[in-house]
């Protein structure tokens, strides 16, 4: 069980501070203390990347699928020297006009969702529509060769803050139906840039992965009148066999069923949509657990482990009260050497097959020790 | 256009010859030509592999999850000599006791599906079964070097055979609810074994992903009284851009809204549920037309392209008459270098981003020349 934390009054100061970049896009600092400027601006000179991302409806799947081949052109894995997320340098004008940062979120200057006011087309079975929406970047640390684990629990706290500042803007917008923050490292899983980031995607529509688990919770409140996922919460507490870790607020474990060798899913103890419901203790225990299962993925295979890790939150019109905010952690390493793909079962046909025992997972990764993340505690 | 195929009359033998492999195993072989016979028996001495694999229902999707932890110790990247789908050698004793074959099919080594009595056993929300059902292998040819692609109509023909006879006699199965036929190529999709080859899974469910597809097909159904499938095949060949290759009796194309940067749908232009409802001459067509497909994928990169290919045939008891039957084709590579990963977007949320313009991808496959599939239509 991690110890509950202090509340800290400093923490409630906002520090949030928006310039422009080169072309136009937006820049948003989130400091970990009051006080600091950001006087620097971009000076490179670049122009916007044409391109037209679009929705198409899939008629079999019913699914939107985003075609955004501007997207081919992105920057794909550049040397340390070159990186576009490191603060900027006379020889590496970067992303971040500044000599160094805290946190900042801009938008992907490689967008698979922009600004737009078009209108759907249909043409009979194959319809399509403007890709509106947002793709922003979030970078967690200036240190290129840190990681969202090692973050002390000050920063751990602004990044919280500054998923809550994107989710409220973003869901703002008239389009948006969804906001959804994530992370991704490791080549392993498509990782074009190294540095320590996430990203915060708004959809015009509720994806289709959600929108399941929120018809499921829908049909169970309608059959027990409980909340789905408080009862697999506490079932899983019941169990015990799958619990890997514990704040007051937060349980991690692994699911019953998962569909990867290495699957967390940290729930909040008590029913509640969205990050921005939390209270600051909370948003930082959220935050703390997730760096401590991230921690645990690296401690149970020679890390860096690659991996996904996304906040599931309510959708922004819909399905407000069956949702319940949890994140999913996971990664597709089995062994030392070996990953696990997706083929034909899990591609083709949707059924996922796990070489891995849920109960032996969960007992690695009650071991396997998060050192930084536990000498972050210590700081507080 | 491909051409019209002949009616052979040989074809219609059967030539279809079962064996025990050393650990109880079934082989059955599938021969091009009547009057072959198979004397060798396996003499290994293997015992078979402990392991119960389990599904789990994943209550938050509401999708099974195969549990098969003894697939973590399964045969992995062997060299050449050490091939276990290459005919029998004195150095080399394989799964296949003969010193050549055309086609076999055999009983899959570590399953994720096996024949089983158990039962479904349930504590509230997390309930389990054994994961009855069949995991069979399929040797295409036993030429170490070949593929799919370059085998010749009579091959091919062989194969499809073999397909409809495994779908009709595992449907017979009580457990089973859906027979899936597909092949996995390249490393990069997880292939553990290079030998051309493919697998047959006897499911005891409805796959997710085929159930939703049925889904839809009922509402477009309830709606307007006909076939999504047949609606889309005429979209599609009315607005041709997105058409890559035709038969008399199958059309291939680049769905609407692809989630791989190359992907092709071969649909029977005919509403028919499964392979064994087709004639002799369209079965022979269908296998062609695959063929005909991934040898244009080889022309789009340089190959060997990675590939997942699988017919979508009719659930075993349900959805009978909306069903359609049809082959889903795609790869992850987006360029010579590139491969397209599944991250966050379309991991955690469903939300797929292709990097590729689908129309474009029709217009480079329709150029891409399958030559060894023409010169095996030649032969014919």
């Amino acid at each position: 069980m991690i110890e509950p934390l202090k509340e800290s009054s400093e923490a409630e100061t906002p520090t949030r501070s928006t310039s422009r970049l080169a072309d136009g896009r937006t820049l948003t600092h989130f400091d970990d203390l009051p006080g600091r400027r950001h006087p620097a601006s971009d000076t490179r000179g670049i122009l916007p990347v044409l391109g037209s991302p679009q929705i198409r409806h899939d008629p079999i799947l019913d699914e939107w699928v985003i075609i955004a081949s501007h997207r081919q052109e992105r920057t794909h894995l550049p040397s340390v020297d070159k990186c576009p997320l490191c603060p900027s340098t006379r020889g590496n004008p970067t992303e971040i006009p500044d000599d160094d940062y805290d946190v900042v979120v801009f938008d992907n200057r490689f967008p698979s969702l922009v600004v737009d006011s078009g209108r759907l087309s249909t043409d009979g079975l194959l319809a399509q529509a403007p890709a509106t929406g947002a793709s922003e970047v979030i970078c967690f640390s200036s240190d290129h060769g840190s990681s969202f684990s090692e973050l002390p629990p000050r920063r751990l706290r602004t990044i919280g803050r500054a998923l809550i500042d994107r989710t409220v803007a973003l869901s703002q917008r008239s389009a948006v139906e969804y906001v959804f923050c994530f992370e991704n490292r490791g080549e392993e899983i498509g990782v074009t840039l190294h540095h320590p980031h996430g990203q915060i995607y708004a959809y015009p529509f509720v994806p289709p992965r959600v929108r399941r688990g929120l018809d499921s919770a829908s049909r169970y409140r309608e059959r027990t009148g409980g909340c789905l996922f408080c009862d697999v919460c506490d079932a899983e507490l019941a169990d015990r066999r799958r619990v890997v870790s514990e704040t007051p607020n937060f349980v991690a474990f692994v699911p019953w069923a998962p569909r990867w060798p290495l699957e967390v899913h940290i729930y909040a103890r008590r029913h509640v949509a969205d990050l921005s419901d939390l209270s600051s203790v909370e948003l930082e225990e959220a935050m703390v657990l997730q760096a401590d299962v991230l921690a645990r993925f690296d401690g149970a295979f020679p890390p860096p482990v690659p991996y996904i890790a996304a906040w599931l939150q309510a959708p922004v019109a819909t399905h407000r009260s069956e949702s319940h905010l949890r994140l999913e952690a996971f990664s597709p390493r089995r062994s030392a050497q070996k990953l696990k793909f997706l083929a034909g079962s899990e591609s083709a046909a949707g059924v996922f097959i796990n070489d891995v025992m849920p109960e032996r997972a969960a007992e690695v990764l009650r071991k396997a020790k998060p050192a930084a993340t536990r000498l972050a505690m210590e700081e507080t």
